[in-house]
């Protein structure tokens, strides 16, 4: 089961709104076949697998990391082909949280007298896949947040200044977390300040995300470097946009997306929007405004806040999160299963928020 | 050695201005004595090392954490001592940065013939001492910073609520550093908030240091629960503070400590007049604007900063620094020997500002 996490691993960042799967089938203490789900609309990771055992599969035991599935998707269902194969056992990690499948695999393989054991390293399965499970179960994008912040919790000087807060090892694994996302999501005032390309830049070839900027009052410049770059760039707005800039924005390439009536874009409803454009995961780079909104509105569903060893100061100086904020300490946002990174001498603050009275 | 700096260490927070220091004699391959020096105007490490040796010592190595002093103290010279019992060998792990001793010591006993080694484990006795080391050598007090801060840096909720950011092992841990400090320092607005004891509060028996509270309006209220607990108070104002309040003040057992004209306490008089006074280490444990103040004016020596893994907001909240701040992120303050240790879910970011333009 850990080889096929393994392979499951390998796909990191392309299988887009589809779960990440690996299989290893074994007979007579052999490995005989071996697959992973690579992309939406190829063959998944038991159907690779049992290519590449071909005709020999027969009495053969079958490790998945995700419940076999059950229906006709854009392929047909992999438990139809494991019982026409004459498989002996299925070892599952993990069922699967698709409404469509939930179980009925695992049923369906059982029916047909094959011997089905779930749960082997069930965990590291479902965290392998938090992103799916959450857009499969809620059809909402899973939103990371990431931010650079000092000591004082600054991600810049008053002055705006904040080239650089963290270090080089920081900042390329932020290319790494882009990678894993479907899309990277932004606030106009980023794209006014920074004038960032949102891309991936990675030694090794790596997907470009989608890129998302909130913007209710259109002002981010046709000229931004996002809008030259390759791939889709959204541009999320309310109904009350200039007509003008819309215009502009459309002819420089962006796609336009109204959500709410205004005066501010209507966070919820743009990921629900999102969604149903299949974008499952979202990567958020701030400011501090929008990750604040997002907070108060608990769309963000995982955290990796960086910090270096800095203090910069500054009243006024934009904080990582900033929104009205709780009234009392023990009503505060709080991180479920934090763990620590190092990164030279800045680290990383990794966990899941959890919103007293309820999460997203 | 390594025993040597142990016993060293048994004494901390005892010692007021004086180091601590630890020393071990060897003869023959067997200990024959072990000392360290406990308490100011006692005996010297070597000296209780020596006596418990007795008639036995000539030809020994004497190992001693610190340089043996060579000038009559509150007790005769140390490096008398040991010419008089003429040892054999003194390994010492670093020179006494005490510029009446600095080197003197070890060229006295090199002038007896007694062979020296220098510098083994001198790093961990460096550090041992480093309170000592900046009172010593600049007659300023070597102040700690210690805050607790949620991951945006704030101290408090917009409503001034602080109970609590941090989890019962941090808060423990801080009763530990008080211990270590012969003061722990407040800002007024600390008093008036949380009206806090300002003891230190371990399980096995630990001195209080001494309370200093800035104040610039001598707004310290007379019933302050820090002003009923035993030993000192010094209130620290300025030429401007309020004669009335200030008789109130004596009344209820404070000492006032005048620094500057006014209208705000000079910080670095203070610092200056509390050395003076033979307190040589400062826990200082905030608010923001003495913190931020402190740091402007660059009187940190180390910071203790614990985070919890929470999200307040409130851009009204205060932070843990709170500051005009820099206008580049390549003038931050930034933490030197940077370490992280952990506690429970909360860590503590420890470190050593450095100041861009030169230190304090």
């Amino acid at each position: 089961m850990r080889i096929a996490l393994q392979l499951a691993r390998g796909a990191t960042g392309q299988t887009g709104v589809n779960p990440m799967v690996g299989c290893v089938i074994v007979k007579d203490g052999a490995v005989i076949g071996m697959g992973a789900h690579l992309k939406m609309g190829t063959g998944h990771a038991e159907v690779q697998a049992l290519n590449m055992a071909g005709a020999n599969v027969e009495g053969s035991t079958v490790y998945v990391t995700l419940e076999p599935c059950s229906h006709h998707g854009l392929t047909p269902p992999c438990c139809d082909r494991l019982i026409a194969e004459n498989v002996k056992r299925v070892v599952v990690a993990c069922t699967d949280p698709n409404p469509r499948v939930a179980g009925t695999g695992i049923t369906r393989l059982r029916e047909h007298g094959i011997e089905v054991q779930l749960g082997i390293l069930e965990r590291e399965a479902i965290d392998l896949n938090e992103k799916f499970n959450k857009f499969i179960s809620t059809r909402m994008p899973f939103v990371t947040l990431k931010t650079a912040s000092t000591l004082d919790g600054k991600i810049a000087s008053k002055t705006g200044d904040s080239r650089w807060i963290t270090n080089d090892q920081s900042r390329a694994f932020v290319h790494t977390l882009r990678h894993q996302h479907q899309a990277i999501m932004v606030g106009v005032d980023t794209v006014v300040v920074d004038n960032p390309k949102l891309t991936t830049r990675l030694s090794v070839a790596a997907l470009d995300p989608i890129r998302i900027i909130i913007d209710s009052k259109l002002r981010t410049p046709p000229t931004a470097s996002a809008l030259e770059q390759a791939g889709r760039t959204i541009v999320v707005t309310t109904d009350e946009a200039p007509e003008d800039k819309l215009e502009k924005l459309l002819e420089a390439g962006a796609e336009i997306l109204k959500a709410g009536a205004g005066p501010r874009v209507d966070l919820r409803d743009a990921m629900k929007q999102l969604a149903a454009q299949e974008i499952g995961s979202i990567l958020l780079e701030g400011g501090g405004r929008l990750n604040g909104a997002m907070l108060e509105q608990k769309l963000i569903d995982k955290c990796y806040l960086f910090y270096a060893g800095k203090i910069i100061g500054g009243d006024n100086a934009p904080s990582n999160f900033s929104f009205g904020g709780f009234e009392k300490m023990s009503e505060a946002v709080w991180l479920d299963r934090l763990k620590l990174e190092q990164f030279g001498y800045d680290w990383c603050v990794i966990g899941y928020p959890q919103y007293q009275g309820g999460g997203s």
